[in-house]
């Protein structure tokens, strides 16, 4: 089975290592650098790599996309004329239904697309930074649309359990973007706004503490990739500020009366729910 | 010397824990749990272990009062009469100002009080969890009052610095409430109604990855303990949440006006302010 990863940056690089170590050993690379291309090369990576993606997409069984959001239609849209028949096509991005509807209105008949989110990302970017054993253990979402056949999505489930991925769920796209704002895109959004408030300062490393460094982790954050999926799921991310707001409006709402029965009621809903999880 | 612990829960407890492996042989507890103490004995934590504080106070030239905030006036009234002439109270509690003005009134001037918060809580309550090496590289905080002895403050100083603390600061009451406020209070809150948010449920797990995980940690909470820290600094924190929705609001509105350009000027001041602490 040839396969080939599009865009070696920080995850496309861990999932050529990862396919590479799984014993796929036809793993090709395309990416727009020469020097990403040769270190991946050298470092065992990928058999071989291409600047000219048409060089060879037309022999390849599994391509996968790992672009930008906005970058992957028009990657489709720019190949499609050069497609194997029956590849199938995955991406790795971490919105799901504004790609779908631009994908699906110019994908050709003769190939499948198999739309799936690693949920592992990292800090790191570029292949420097790539490193398969990050998905051991972790979880991954695909969202079939009504055109997948079955083998295609278990061809791509079957790939993501031999890189060591542990739980490999099917969703529906509304909902995983409905909760990838909820449990992910929000988290961006807090630790950002906390990281900008204007108290921040120089001393403030003088108080902080464990949870402060935890919070603000994500605020380094790749300002291209996340102004995508946060632009491509605006709805839903405004939705999941406006639950949060009610919530922070209920805590204020027990320091500005003083009330300290309703504040325990509010920490003891959190304790329980939160042991539930974890 | 001989130091008391008052309240040996998972704070009072690593204290104790602390001291003695410091070398500090006369160490005492006092604690209303007779299995408490049982355990501080049994375990060598303590010395000796009483339910009544006036059964020893008088002999003690360090009192170490590990209890909730608003126990630690109503203590010092209760034995104000049988502290040793120079003996030096501190306190443990993340809030400073309340506190302050509510034992100033009441302290004997025959004794200091040295107002101090070691930054390095848990999650964990009571005895069973003390464990003095929570405390080794991290930081505390020493809020100085017009009254302080020089004397007595270096003590508390150097306790911190035995026991393993890192960084031990001096700060004036005000700036460590207001800061407290963004740093630590803040960030329990947004965990808190990040959990208690509706879009929480069963199924949050298949979505969550390590940010959702990290922020909500701190979500299982003492709800004790934090309404007391949350009201003793109402204003301190009410600000720090109207400071932190001044920068929810404006990522709100490059959501609402499709403004990439100015989400990802704000990622980046994120990033850059992130980079400079850690």
């Amino acid at each position: 089975m040839n396969i080939a990863i599009v865009g070696l940056g920080v995850i496309g690089g861990s999932f050529a290592k990862g396919l590479q170590a799984a014993g796929y050993t036809n793993v090709y690379g395309i990416d727009v650098s020469e020097s990403t291309l040769k270190i991946a090369v050298d470092q065992g990576m990928i058999k071989k790599g291409f600047i000219e993606a048409n060089d060879i997409l037309q022999d390849m069984d599994v391509i996968m996309i790992s672009l930008y959001p906005n970058q992957i239609a028009p990657f489709v849209e720019q190949h499609k004329n050069r497609l194997k028949d029956g590849a199938v096509l995955t991406d790795v991005t971490g919105v799901k239904t504004t790609i779908i509807e631009k994908v699906s209105n110019i994908l050709p008949s003769t190939v499948d697309f198999v739309f799936a989110h690693p949920m592992r990302g990292s800090e790191k970017q570029g292949i420097i930074g790539a490193d398969h054993k990050r998905f051991i253990g972790a979880n991954a979402l695909i969202t079939p649309i009504a055109t997948n056949k079955e083998a295609s999505l278990q061809l791509i489930e079957k790939l993501y359990k031999e890189i060591g991925f542990d739980q490999v769920t099917r969703v529906s796209p509304e909902k995983h973007d409905e909760q990838i704002a909820y449990v992910s895109q929000l988290m961006h959004v807090l630790s950002v706004a906390v990281v900008n408030s204007q108290q921040a300062s120089e001393e403030t490393l003088t108080y902080a503490g464990n949870s402060f460094q935890e919070l603000t982790r994500i605020a380094d954050i790749n300002a291209e990739l996340w102004s995508e999926l946060f632009l491509n799921n605006r709805t839903g991310l405004l939705k999941s500020i406006e639950h949060f707001e009610i919530e922070l409006d209920a805590l204020k709402h027990t320091l500005e009366e003083n009330d300290d029965e309703r504040l325990k009621a509010i920490f003891r809903q959190a304790t329980n729910k939160r042991r539930e999880w974890y």
